[in-house]
């Protein structure tokens, strides 16, 4: 695979952080949501043995915001999600498929609740904004929809507590997973949330109002040197091993929740009020879901892009995603979509990774943290 | 402005050109529709050139088309443009802006009609898809929206006409300015478009299936050999010359098409089945526009970042939003959005171009071509 460059362009914005994340030495980057993502600062395995012994500044400003506000706020929300909103509190955040009519996957975001009638939808990439603002245009809800200018600065790795508490002090870190906090940064009220793309321990600063950005970034540097704090990014090695997955890679628009293996979410039912209400309770029961997988053999290149999976007939039955070698799980860790008939973990399946490299693949029972 | 490494992933979707693509010796990248654009090949001026005296072939996959079909098809289309659709024919095409209910820019995208409830909406770089499912699916619309197999190829240059010519016979020459027909290619029907991403002569291939990129891709390569055939991409200097606007670069949703100087599309009055009717006639009379713009001073680099204009009090009257230099014009053509104030061409305006390289700035009445 060539890796070309990346022309500069306004309509890839850069964030409120590129400059900083630029002189920590960003090697590439991807474009999401219409903004530069950082990938890589070392190397992949030096930045995934850095986040999980140390602590890092991610800049996932790319995790845009639409704000929903208004009286039918919820009602709107909850039209475009089957998982139920109605218990949720002013402090919470919920992870939530995002479906149309039909129940086919638009996003996958964590929505932030900040009154009953207030919530942040932070999503992945796609302009899910614009599902929201035609459905409300539609049916003129008594709603306002846009993009407040919030730019995430995400804490992560096993000494983000001690730092957290060293910037915001100690009552911060009660701080329950999915649940958000007020702070106070240079006079300015935001909020903090016990979320992140990762699975190390975290924290996402929902940063409101571009003009802080650097400045933020200095104090959690300056306060973090000891700790070798250092600039990073969501991580392909450890975000396989801890099943999160990513929209337009692992899962799109072409597949319901349930292929996406987040029927967890929907335990207590689909809730009537989503739009795809019908169309999904007849989708509960899918033939293919997003599976962990090994792959055996000697350490493998990134996948990032599908490589077919295969039985023993050479039927396709499946795709792996994405992949990577694992340092700590020695082994190469995998997320993919595999036929119902082949979740079995002695199914004989295989992948071709490349000209006469053919390698085994097992289904695991679960990710590996 | 460094040039960072773009990551290889199935996010940023690669088209059925992309391997032709990098054979033929792509240098850079952009991602418009989380899919990957060619950007330059030889140099920005080396490709300029070439594309004024002979053909390319541009790989336009990036506009993405959504398939709008069904007896509700022309009124949803019409709900979100205010360019009246009601006189459009079954071989024409459309520019349209594509518009919220407030009347700001969701898309400028071309749209094609294929039948009285069948259209194809090409789109620039955001998820308007998005927009018209949210609008149908809220109102139960009788429509499909989708996203077709459809990846543009574009055939460019003075010499296009020989080599459509020579591939689909003389009568395809006929097509007039913004109207399509039916071709042939390996027994499979597409349509042809006399349309395009420059000022220069073109026309847009609607390649209908993946699978027959390639061939058609090298079909062409062959029959325009003695044309000095080459692969070629989106020009910038050539797009600012022409006035070709680029969603996100300049002008984005903040902006009326008025502001984007669109008002020429609604010489006979804003539609008025268009939900942002009354919106927009309230907006006719924009108090800022985009303009062409002449920057004095030695050639510059190409300016891809939003640069403010500033007035002889030092004031922010405006931003430059696209400018480089124009071999054949010997001059600094930009695009930009500038206050009314403004608009006479002896407003005494500079940029800072550069630490200690300030240019003034001249209004223009028209674009370069």
């Amino acid at each position: 695979m060539m890796q070309p460059i990346i022309s500069g362009s306004s309509r890839l914005r850069r964030t409120p952080y590129s400059n900083r994340v630029e002189e920590a030495g960003v090697k590439s980057y991807s474009v999401y949501n219409h903004m530069l993502l950082p990938t890589v600062f070392n190397s992949l395995e030096e930045d995934y043995f850095h986040l999980k012994r140390a602590v890092q500044v991610w800049d996932v400003s790319v995790e845009r915001q639409i704000e929903v506000e208004g009286p039918d706020a919820l009602k709107l929300l909850q039209m475009t999600t089957p998982r139920s909103l109605s218990k949720m509190e002013d402090d919470q955040c919920y992870y939530i498929p995002m479906v149309d009519a039909k129940g086919y996957m638009i996003n996958d975001p964590v929505t932030v609740r900040l009154g009953r009638e207030r919530y942040w939808v932070s999503i992945a990439d796609s302009d899910a904004i614009y599902y929201l603002k035609g459905l409300a245009e539609g049916l003129k809800l008594n709603v306002r929809v846009f993009e407040p200018d919030i730019n995430i600065l995400s804490i992560q790795g096993p000494k983000s507590e001690i730092l957290i508490e060293r910037m915001f002090g100690k009552e911060i870190l009660g701080i329950k997973f999915f649940k958000h906090k007020k702070i106070e940064f240079l006079g300015k009220e935001m909020i903090i949330a016990r979320s992140g793309w990762s699975h190390q321990l975290c924290y996402e600063i929902y940063v409101d109002g571009s003009s802080y950005g650097e400045a933020l970034w200095d104090e959690l540097f300056k306060l973090g040197k000891d700790l070798d704090v250092k600039a990073g990014c969501p991580n392909l090695i450890e975000r396989i091993e801890s099943g999160l997955l990513s929209y337009g890679n692992d899962i799109n628009s072409s597949h319901t929740p349930y292929e996406a293996g987040l029927g967890r979410f929907l335990s207590s039912g689909v809730s009537e009020s989503c739009l795809a209400f019908e169309s999904l309770n007849k989708k509960s029961n899918p033939d293919k879901m997003i599976k962990p997988i090994q792959i055996s053999g000697k350490p493998i290149a990134p996948i990032t892009y599908w490589v077919d999976i295969k039985n023993s007939s050479g039927d396709i039955v499946g795709q792996v995603s994405s992949a990577a070698w694992s340092p700590d799980f020695e082994a190469n860790v995998a997320i993919g979509m595999v036929d119902k008939k082949f979740w079995d973990s002695n199914s004989n399946l295989f992948i071709d990774y490349s000209e006469n490299d053919r390698r085994e693949i097992f289904i695991q029972e679960k990710f590996w943290s």
